[in-house]
């Protein structure tokens, strides 16, 4: 027992409470902006509840942590909104810098540990991440569709745009993909997404 | 496949969202009313995070489960402040009649897992639910004693009601324990805690 590490873990802790207070532009079905606590709780349960629908079979373990400490890196780096060229363009350099800040608070073992989540999510190459990265997406689409695409029509975003950012999901789960398909349809009939 | 089940997971997932409002009397270390997404976020890293301090082995998967889903029931029943004496003779009640609702949104399937994670949770017999509860308590007593114990001040707390509330926490790990009975300790030290 090493009262340093617990010391170290409890420091962190209080730390990622930060998370708590990052916006991001998506709003919850009351209206309010969503924060990045709440997407990664989110996005847990529905890796949970939606597992089956993957093409590949995973380690839903693996993938729970992955989607609770995914956001971590926006305690310094701040949101990076998916259709925000100039944003993403800088995304990768800040987010490696608070990568090393907030997983270096840890003892050795949970940073490690922490730290490959994060870079594995980050690679979508393994079906943990290729799914969790799938509900991260497939989570403000659908509070979006329930506000009447009302994100969507502020940021004048393209289908093409939302196909792109999908590849992942397209590729991992055939139900979820046609979910989306329908949604981003039935959204350009209305108007929200521009063809 | 079956789609029905499919749309009634997405009817669940949306309905869910509402714990995002649900708020605690807890306040987060930027001093706002913390909801039980945050609270359920930030207490499934810390069973990620502690578990190795559990005096007994347990599932962590089924842990976090529990974590994520603990709370939903207040989407009807409410938050009961855990020193709230008239509300916690009503609780059992009002959270019976919500489990009924709320996972009953639920495939047959699902429904029975969320609802068997949800009492075995509330009976505290297993470690997983032992483990669970006890970050349901440590999580907001980080917190207060980041903020000067201003909960504790404001609902005038006493050492016996922590101490019972935490009885579970003493039994299913040492060194969590010991933390926060130097918590309490220096919380009645400064005035924040009754004797």
């Amino acid at each position: 027992m090493n009262k340093t590490d617990f010391e170290k873990q409890i420091e962190f802790i209080l730390e990622i409470d930060k998370v708590k207070n990052i916006l991001r532009r998506t709003h919850t079905t009351s209206g309010k902006n969503e924060n990045d606590a709440e997407h990664s709780w989110h996005m847990s349960i529905m890796i949970f509840l939606l597992s089956e629908y993957s093409n590949e079979k995973f380690d839903v373990l693996k993938a729970i942590k992955m989607a609770l400490i995914h956001d971590l890196v926006e305690i310094d780096a701040g949101d990076t909104y998916a259709y925000d060229k100039a944003m993403k363009a800088t995304q990768k350099e800040r987010e490696d810098i608070a990568a090393k800040r907030i997983f270096g608070m840890l003892p050795d073992k949970n940073k490690k540990e922490f730290t490959e989540l994060f870079y594995e999510f980050e690679e979508k190459i393994t079906p943990e991440s290729k799914f969790v990265r799938a509900m991260d997406n497939f989570q403000p689409i659908l509070l979006n569709n329930f506000n009447n695409g009302k994100d969507w029509k502020i940021n004048g975003v393209t289908k093409e745009q939302i196909y792109n950012r999908n590849i992942i999901t397209a590729e991992c789960t055939d139900i979820i993909w046609d979910k989306i398909k329908d949604i981003i349809d039935e959204n350009i009939k209305s108007g929200n997404i521009k063809e």
